[in-house]
């Protein structure tokens, strides 16, 4: 059975991306969950440009990368080239960098690159597998957990497996405005494997912790920094702070941690304002509104309780 | 100079509802500021259902229910069912309900019921001219002001007083979802007193307070309790959370303390979370997603740091 017969659909990895004769087909999660639309790349350039424009996000690039990268090496391209355009496509994104890095250094090794790809595909189905084995342990009965933006495979087998195991959980999902990645992604995929949650607004987090209902925050992370700093989607400092108020743990899943940088070193992604300024093609303020979107939260180690890894929760 | 002259468009009189022969024009604020429309009620009972359905909120049911008494006046109806239907129509709005009683109370000492009514209308600007003398004191030159929701006369004449009176400040607000109020009416509402703010999403309200530009939260109450508890739009405890961790005050601003409730005594409204679901239209969710939408957050006393009243600082 393939490893990612669990997974919900949105992550399984031909819904992420997929090599139809020489083209890689991208999923478009801007469209998700209305719409089932690829978007078809036919060079590394176009890859990268439909990872620059939010086509795929979170884990998503790292796998069109993969990909990317096995049709490069068919076409004959420069190898480094396409691993350095593919890695500056999301900057923030360090473990897509790094695992492109890792997959150049180990050529050498091993004469079949696309076996290789593989291996790393395997890799990452193995990790999720062994980091939701560490969640659904710190997962307990009759938990709320909140969350934020689409925390993938890890968070979903964690809960999944916390299921299985009899455990009574309940999710709360922050829409994530402004591309809503809480509504259309996360919610839909929680449904699908049969979790029982709830849609919110971005800033109810305090409101459902008053109440009780939330009694722990678990989001991913998009970069995990040795010294327990976490970067992840704006809003999740909101949530690690109110959780710290009201006595509730936060935990952050991590597939690699950054051992090579500091705090110093994080460079915030600064979108376009108005990019938040429509949502769906309607417009929601006015052309002359000055929007402000920092795209991610630093959460200083203080406001995390633990990241979870496959080595256990540090 | 009439007293309104000063409010922004939304906030005048006659925007907010007007009498025009036998009609109450209320102006839809749930298309504002994109078009501005009428909705036309020819009873008191019209004027109810206006209200339930979110035509206009905040200050302006107030408003509405004097002009409607008014007009239930001309029509020789019974004041005090009208009174009564208005009333319940948005049962947190306590400030609307001790004002009807009020005016009927006072109806016997006076003839002229409708320029009683006139009164109540002088005595709610001069109340927001008072109130907002004490809102500016409290603004100091380079204030960021994290605000929430549409907080209207108090907050946006205090502002103008403090920047009249050479105060740099700027005002981040958050696009208060579902109904976007902070999107659609106080960022407009600002611009057009020449008051420079920025649109954000609803859960940056700790990143821009980590990066030191917000240092202050300022919002309107629903309801205030004596004790200084404060009833607020959903995502106000949020923020009231993030400032207590960021030693940042958070002051409300109150036109009347209730003084006969208690925290016991506040009846929460849960609205439909279908309404949540969708943006102008367009959808944002699936059809299965079950949504939460408590309309309203309890602000507990240990995290307001102060009510501004006319009376001052409470």
């Amino acid at each position: 059975m393939p490893a990612d017969s669990l997974y919900p659909p949105f992550l399984k990895h031909d819904w992420i991306s997929r090599i139809e004769g020489d083209a890689l087909l991208i999923t478009d999660r801007r469209k998700l969950p209305f719409v089932h639309d690829e978007v078809c790349c036919r060079s590394t350039e176009e890859v990268a440009a439909a990872i620059r424009s939010m086509v795929t996000q979170g884990g998503g690039p790292l796998e069109a990368a993969l990909n990317a990268m096995r049709l490069a090496y068919r076409r004959g391209e420069d190898l480094d080239a396409a691993a350095s355009i593919l890695s500056s496509s999301r900057p923030t994104n360090t473990t897509m960098a790094r695992t492109l890095r890792a997959l150049l250094a180990d050529k050498g090794k091993e004469r079949d690159f696309e076996k290789l790809i593989d291996g790393v595909f395997q890799y990452y189905d193995d990790l999720y597998d062994a980091v939701s084995d560490v969640g659904a342990g710190i997962i307990e009965d009759g938990d709320g957990i909140l969350t934020r933006c689409f925390p993938e495979h890890t968070f979903m087998l964690s809960l999944l497996k916390a299921v299985k195991s009899g455990k009574d959980v309940k999710v709360f999902v922050p829409e994530t405005r402004p591309y809503l990645q809480g509504a259309r992604l996360t919610e839909p995929s929680l449904r699908a494997l049969g979790i029982q949650c709830f849609l919110i607004t971005d800033a109810m987090n305090a409101h459902f912790m008053a109440e009780g209902r939330i009694t722990k925050v678990m989001t991913a992370s998009d970069l995990a920094l040795s010294d327990r700093t976490i970067v992840n989607k704006v809003g999740t400092l909101s949530d690690a702070v109110s959780a710290s108020y009201y006595h509730i743990p936060y935990y952050a899943f991590s597939l690699s941690l950054d051992k090579d940088r500091t705090r110093r070193d994080i460079v915030m992604e600064e979108r376009p304002g108005k990019e938040m300024k429509n949502i769906g093609g309607s417009a929601i303020a006015e052309e002359d509104a000055v929007a402000l979107y920092p795209a991610f939260d630093i959460i200083p180690p203080e406001l995390v309780s633990g990241i979870i890894t496959k080595e256990g929760v540090l």
